[in-house]
């Protein structure tokens, strides 16, 4: 089974793709003609490919976010190589793939990180916080373990949202050893609940975003939170205007930090600046540990990354 | 009676009047001395006072947010008038005084302000949106009558609140009538909506705002109508996620537009467009009208006004 | 008569358009071939358009803002139709076509709102006031009957300008009776003049601006109508530092509110703040009135606004 | 005669000086007492000094912008020296003394530079373009003598402005002969023109600015030159909307480069690009050179200039 | 021993304390009167004090920063705590005091604090990263070892520099065995020089900073410390292009983030952005430490902390 | 010898040009097939050309930054003339053409420009100055007589920087001569320092920058020369923290004049301030120069201007 991220210049291949992106598009020819435009990817990574001999009815054989079976050669275009497909057909039952086997994923195991943070909300020693984040975590579901944590900012992949709570969870609590001031139950809930309305913000498969929800984009994800929690709170009988709930309410809404980046109020406990902090920190390396991974290893510099200030980052080599 | 707004220099009087803060002081004396330094209110305006005689036992007799019978000399001080008290008291029941009858107050009673907000609400069509605005009236009690719009930004006296409420009703119907394309169900609701949770955002009494609350500093009075919302929704069985829940909820999150002003996310709906614009409308032309309305007659520019970029208003005269 | 808003994928129409664009292109065959690349359109909306088989000498036939018949076929490409056409020419007088049936115009007769704004003017009861703006007006001339407000922003057709204008004076009008501390005369005056000078910033027919004017890109239409108003002063014997002429330069230079949106001051009189706030109500609205009404009725989501943030705005259904 | 620049802790002084400042405070005292509050000048510099023994019937003595006979005390205050005042009276005819001898002037002698600004324009070889800027330095009449260029910022004192274009020419005249490609015509003229409506924007004597003048604060220096090129224009047959009116337009309202500096358009000429960066150059030397030749010689920091970031400047030696 | 923080209103107190601040002030008494203003300390915080009854020839006994016998009563003024002073004098070797007993100072032993720092340098695989971070170490001197981290902003304190930079090390351990792709030799040489020159930007004695001195102001601790490692590569021997030169010299030049905090360069390396972060991270959580530990027990809200976005810090209860 | 500025449409040229730019691309017909896209320049200006008919074998024989032999047809693209290829083959011995003919280059000789600047820094009166200036300028090298000053902002061509360095040198002679109280060594100096070490952090030949070098991405060409200056001082024995060392970084470290521009400090010496605007003066002005120098003299306005706040500069006739 040949790898994505190995393919060289006039190879040829046959094996089995994630169908990422699908467009039919036309060429400039007179008449024009119609071919498919694609993204094909595996856990390796992802190549733009091109079907110019795109058949009468066979138009609507394939869509995105299937496997397909694919022949074709790798070719260098405009210095990066893009798969002119040669045949293609969808995966059926009898090729015996999973699905699950061609997306990227989370280094860890979903189903590993959705226990990990549960074992965490456990471990909340006040009860009002822990049903309150254990309410939470029920109602989003089993979009948990398989939601990226954003559509193309960080940690972009399946299980991307579980990973990047849990990694999270893992500095809070060196924090928590750290600076025994901080609230650990405030900072558990807050790690857990800060992005957890972002099955609701957006709707992805495959850990693959296809476009926002319509509530998602008039509320977005801080607000939709802070909803959760009066939800929760109503539910479980906490006054909803408790110290409690205000301060799950402002981790959640301040841990963007500043107005323009999205939070309707500043950081003003010990624990929303931690928060903000190790949010920031957990993404930011992802983004540089995921840009470097995905340019080969002989090349010095990533793409500009939009998160990073809009720069490159160089790989440090002795 | 005498009002303040028409003191002039070396005047005497003796009359009643709201004492509105009252701070104990110490002159530069060695041994520093104590005394009062207030600002004394009636519904013309307000005065600084300089109490130097307080005496020993007296320092507890009078408090801020009563009313005081004064005997005193209007002095100019640096080219401002100012009070120099020779007695005071606080005013008891055998005087007769109304606490109200001392404070500054929309020009509208308030009861019948509220009458109309009630009204609007009434007049919203649609069920499910009318019985949430109704709630959220409802939750927010009777300090709908006294509030008032901010701490000092804009209508920040008794019933500004609802006086801001009941003047963007009006623009708002007419913008209505103007363009039918407008949802006047939303627009309604989002105009009575709006800042209906500054009585959970801050503390005031007659009109003057004394401290923001706790959970008004950490969650903010946009977030905080959005949980009202929510909590309505449930109470009446409402989807919480519902098109109707949603917009309700957008039009509050986004009416101050960016970011940087508040809004968690800006507005995307014509409704919230004409709410923004609205709010902005009737705030800075009250701003405006009340900064004309509290300089003589005479005096061609305001003083500089936070609202308006920090400029100055003049007088149009012709 | 097919209207351009009511095409389908492979329909066949015959029929009158206006040439909005014309372009030629050439093809990327070897060698490259002319075509031309249109935009064609009636009052219903445009289209892209694209005529392949352009005949040597056929090149010179055509110009944008002529009516042409054409025949020709719809068909999606790329998600959005575009007219393939098969034979266009010229209208000629035989053919009976108005120009003006098939451009985008205000949905009120342009000399009917020219005769509403005169009407205004002539309430104005000030005569010094009210013979500048009337000298403006006629320095407009009949560009005022057909100029857009704008090249793309907002009122971007055929007397856009003349509606935007008469949609101010009705809000304003609603204010000055809502609030009678404005003075109407100054208010009045200033939202006729405001945009007055765009005809002298940019090259505008039939409603479409082709480019900004030398002059234009030079000074700008705030200090161009500033300029006009020393002018009319100068000419109609009014001093030209008196303070209506200083009022009504300052209601025009600063009705942008902010240096960076080309304001060289910021609203200083009540009018100024009113007029700022009535254009951006009143601009803002349009836009999205414009753009919910310029997508098919069943989709949620209008493109991205430039003037409103940037952002894509929802359509309210209930 | 001693110089306010040579005074020492403790030294007696008896000695004619500018009242630059003058206002009656209070002591702190019960009853308070009045005193005044002044700021002396001379052409070395200027000083506070306190008048603690205001007599009765000697508080209307005294204005500011007199010369004033004084006999007092140097004393150490905070760090830094202010006159105690034993006596004072305003000097008389009998005196002797010129106000101009105890103000803080321009290097040069303010008819000179005068002269050398007519001289340019008289140099300017397009008829039109010489009239126009030969019309509006009539029109600033002999207030060019004597303005400051500021009321703080930078040039503010006698003269300033005159002596700050005239600096600006000499840059000019070198700039156009080390490029050709400018138009001298064009910059000399709009060096000449861009801050010449400071008379109208403020109120200024002896090279001290009181306030800003209603136009002035209402319209901004950069559009009422623009209005005098217009009326200069008017009144001398060139045609307004000519491209020389244009170009001198231009300059003088993007010579602040920036909306949020206050210009309406940004430079779009290779004489405006040069105007504005001539303009900073000049403004901020001279800033810089006057603030450090307003500390001893031995100190190595300047306060704080608002005018370069708000940052000071330190004393190159060597 | 009486501590400051446990004083109250009309305490009498005779104890040592450290004469943090001294300021010969004039009272407003006609003559004005000496008096000395100061800031007294001791480890538990400080408090503001006045001596009125400062005589002849007692001026120059006492200078700030030595320790005071100091004999006086606590009194409210303006609702905060001061000592009015009866008696004051140097202490003197026959008191036994130790300067360093009553200073502000991390909460861990100086010595021990540089002894970390050494060790993990010594740590350092790469010996040419080694030796240049040792050599800037021995550079910094036995400054290190007293240093503030900075003049107000975080960790103002005695051996402040050190503790914070032993707390990034122990959060840079920990991503790094997080997140094995980061190169520990560049992030922790990066944590140890980051702040290395400040010592060379400010004059400071017993963690109290004076001023900065003019190559600080002029240069600043970004561009000093990078110079250092330039230095130290040219007397090493190491290459002063060489990559790893390269990598340290952006470590501490980026390490600020962003151009307009003082950056001239953004990070661009993935320790780069850690050490960023983690460096934020650091001290936002220490600036919100000490504000919470600065106010008594029973406050809920902190002063407005500048270092993070002016808000105050609310004290989580639960 | 036909120049590129005088090609029309439709006209054959044969002649040399330097291949300024060459990639090799494919059409979009199927199978693709490639051609090559060119820039071929000369000393008049550049011009896009194609070479649809790139033969087997024929990829290897050219290389960017060499001369060519060119027989094509300029044709009429999008309003653009290019260049369609009908031959072309590398220039040869045989041919006698001098690279250096075929680029942009600086008006003034290369060797004369770089003697210019040799001597002024003879000229430095002080001999630790003028030796650290001499030590970076030898260190430059050779590159100092072709490097451009920029990759594409200001002087992009061969001596850009010599000959901004020598314009600049001019204005600051003329400054030092109308202000003498700026030191002229400090701001010679500086002048010739503070793009000196631009060699280093771009990769360039012929005048045309290819790229960054990663040490000018990851240190910036401020902090590269204040490096320089370090290095010198070492080298020479001059105290590195001596006033004139801290005089000459802070010269070149604060020339970018704000943070957001890559200063690490602002200007906080008078000749700092100098060397900001007149660095900016003279690349704004070389901008517009070349900027109008490169459009037909028929043509009123350039392109966009990055650096003039992206406006178009307008060519004033008269």
């Amino acid at each position: 089974m040949t790898l994505i991220s190995t393919l060289t210049d006039k190879q040829e291949v046959t094996g089995f793709f994630l169908v990422k992106e699908l467009d039919v598009k036309q060429t400039n020819a007179t008449p024009p003609k119609d071919y498919w435009d694609l993204v094909l990817a595996d856990s390796s990574g992802q190549i733009t490919a091109k079907y110019w001999d795109l058949k009468p009815g066979e138009k609507e054989t394939l869509q995105s976010l299937q496997v397909a079976k694919v022949h074709g050669v790798a070719q260098l275009y405009r210095e990066r190589l893009q798969l002119k497909i040669i045949r293609i057909r969808p995966a059926g039952p009898e090729d015996g793939v999973q699905l699950t086997d061609y997306i990227r994923a989370a280094p860890v195991e979903a189903k590993e990180l959705v226990a990990q943070i549960r074992a965490k909300v456990d471990s909340i020693g006040d009860p009002d916080i822990r049903n309150i984040a254990a309410y939470c975590v029920v109602k989003a579901g089993d979009r948990l373990e398989h939601y990226p944590a954003a559509k193309s900012h960080h940690h972009a992949y399946y299980a991307g949202l579980a990973y990047h709570t849990v990694r999270m969870l893992e500095i809070g609590e060196f924090l928590c050893a750290q600076r025994p001031f901080l609230n650990r139950d405030a900072l558990i809930a807050g790690i857990v609940l800060h992005d957890l309305a972002k099955p609701e913000e957006m709707n992805a498969q495959l850990g693959i975003v296809s476009e926002y929800s319509d509530r998602g984009r008039l509320i977005g994800h801080l607000a939709l939170i802070s909803g959760w929690i009066v939800e929760a709170a109503l539910k479980l009988g906490v006054p909803a205007d408790s110290p409690k709930v205000t301060v799950l309410q402002h981790l959640v809404l301040s841990h963007h930090n500043l107005g323009e980046w999205g939070s309707p109020v500043q950081p003003q406990l010990a624990e929303a600046v931690a928060l903000h902090y190790i949010d920031s920190l957990d993404a930011k390396l992802q983004m540089v540990e995921d840009a470097l991974g995905s340019i080969p290893e002989q090349e010095a510099w990533t793409p500009l990354i939009r998160g990073l200030e809009n720069k490159a980052v160089y790989r440090t080599r002795f």
